[in-house]
């Protein structure tokens, strides 16, 4: 994923290049906490879109550890049977804890596809906090996985999951508590003010429910263009947003430095981790560097 | 915790006023997934320290949504047994999926009421992806916790927690598979490259094991000044760069403004939406606003 990172030194003139390519894909996100079964999930709607016979790339972003260096994630091990398959381009990305590194890479990865001309692009990614936040940003639907089992149900809303939810759905439905889950969540949906998401069950390891989320993905997809619009409109200012974000942090970055080369800024941390300088200070401190 | 907010007229005085009061305070992260018992845990540590003479503070954050206003997440419900306690102060910080407001009002709550005198400070949070890189640049040891059943274990590694954890917890360890689990998490962790973060075993809702993660906690407390002062440099220029990033944010959304009062950049995000213009050439042109 380096050649994506869009502050790498020609990789953001390639994205600026490809950009205007771009915009015709279908981007689904598929977000959740871990152990609902995300992977399955994705796996068998990529099944179902390649059946369809349209090309599928797969973004998988897993906020891994330096400290595993990736080897145990058995990249995307279910989806050893899309591999032969030319029509399907699945890439992981690791963001491995940098901060605002989802958004970016993610966002680079999704223009690239897109603008390679993949119709349908699926963004999995775990949930929680600033996740869920991030791929609603860069994604045309976002699909929210629960299961079963995964504690009281309540803490699915504490994630703040069903505010950005076209589809939720309950997997591992054929396991017990499935028809709980299922009840809580469509009285939680009840409650709220505004157009309920979808709400569907599957068993994705058995391939059940897998065709009424496509139905559902599908019927996302053929809403109306101002509708459409108007969310692109949205992505594009939460996307411009992250990136000035992002140059701020990478310009206070540089001017800190490390240890091995102190940057100007250095002197002025010692002082905010000595409480003799606040941090908001310190970040006045940068705009004259 | 609006009125934390570093942003709104006054409180960024406020805290820069009080900065220099802090740094006393221990500052104990608690992340996890939902559901294993964060809540539970902190009750039962909350209790250890007020039985040991300490005044407690816990700031708990709740990215909950706006679609259910919070009010479903019944109010840390099971610390109502501390609410009485003088030497306890309990807040509540609902981010509502706001990009960054984590961070920001999570640093400036545990700001203020390290100011405040408080000797323990819990901050907890639902941890993956991004949150879990928040806390651990908000405090001075970090407590992962886990419990048996959420999944495969390898999952918990996928979230990038075992890299930043002092304390690593299985509650719920009365419950069936615990000892799976920590056999699990014993083997990756001797995979390791640094060194191993204590593994305990807790079933907080009945108090076990409580003792034990408190002298480990006070272990890490006791950490050589060098140690500690080296953890508070790396705090204080992630806390400056949070802030720059975030007040670049702020500057963006200005700028780029809404429907009702569309900003000098609005016309850009348009082109940026209908694909004419890149969001990075976008973003270049918001330093000449």
């Amino acid at each position: 994923m380096r050649a994506l990172d869009d502050e790498r030194p020609g990789a953001r003139e390639a994205l600026r290049a490809i950009y205007p390519a771009g915009g015709r894909a279908f981007v689904v996100g598929v977000t959740g906490s871990p152990g609902v079964g995300k992977s399955t999930l994705v796996d068998g709607l990529v099944g179902a879109y390649r059946a369809r016979g349209e090309r599928v790339a797969v973004v998988a972003v897993d906020p891994s550890s330096p400290f595993s260096g990736g080897a145990l994630l058995g990249d995307r091990v279910r989806m050893q049977r899309h591999v032969t398959d030319g029509g399907v381009f699945i890439r992981s990305l690791a963001t491995r804890g940098q901060q605002g590194g989802l958004s970016r890479s993610t966002a680079a990865a999704v223009a690239v596809h897109d603008a390679a001309g993949f119709p349908v692009i699926f963004v999995e990614t775990v949930g929680a906090g600033q996740a869920e936040v991030d791929v609603a940003d860069a994604t045309d639907a976002v699909v929210v996985v629960t299961a079963p089992g995964l504690g009281d149900q309540i803490q699915a809303l504490k994630v703040g999951l069903l505010e950005i939810a076209d589809l939720l759905i309950v997997n591992k439905g054929d396991r017990e508590g499935a028809e709980r889950a299922l009840a809580d969540l469509t009285a939680m949906l009840a409650l709220g003010a505004r157009a309920a998401p979808a709400l569907l069950r599957t068993a994705a390891a058995s391939g059940q429910g897998i065709a009424e989320v496509v139905a559902a993905l599908e019927a996302v997809r053929g809403r109306p263009a101002a509708e459409r619009a108007a969310r692109r409109r949205r992505q594009a200012a939460r996307q411009v947003l992250a990136i000035a974000g992002e140059r701020a942090r990478d310009r206070a970055r540089a001017a800190i430095g490390d240890e091995s080369a102190p940057g100007p800024l250095a002197a002025t941390i010692d002082e905010v981790a000595a409480r003799t300088l606040d941090p908001w200070s310190a970040a006045d401190a940068l705009s004259r560097v």
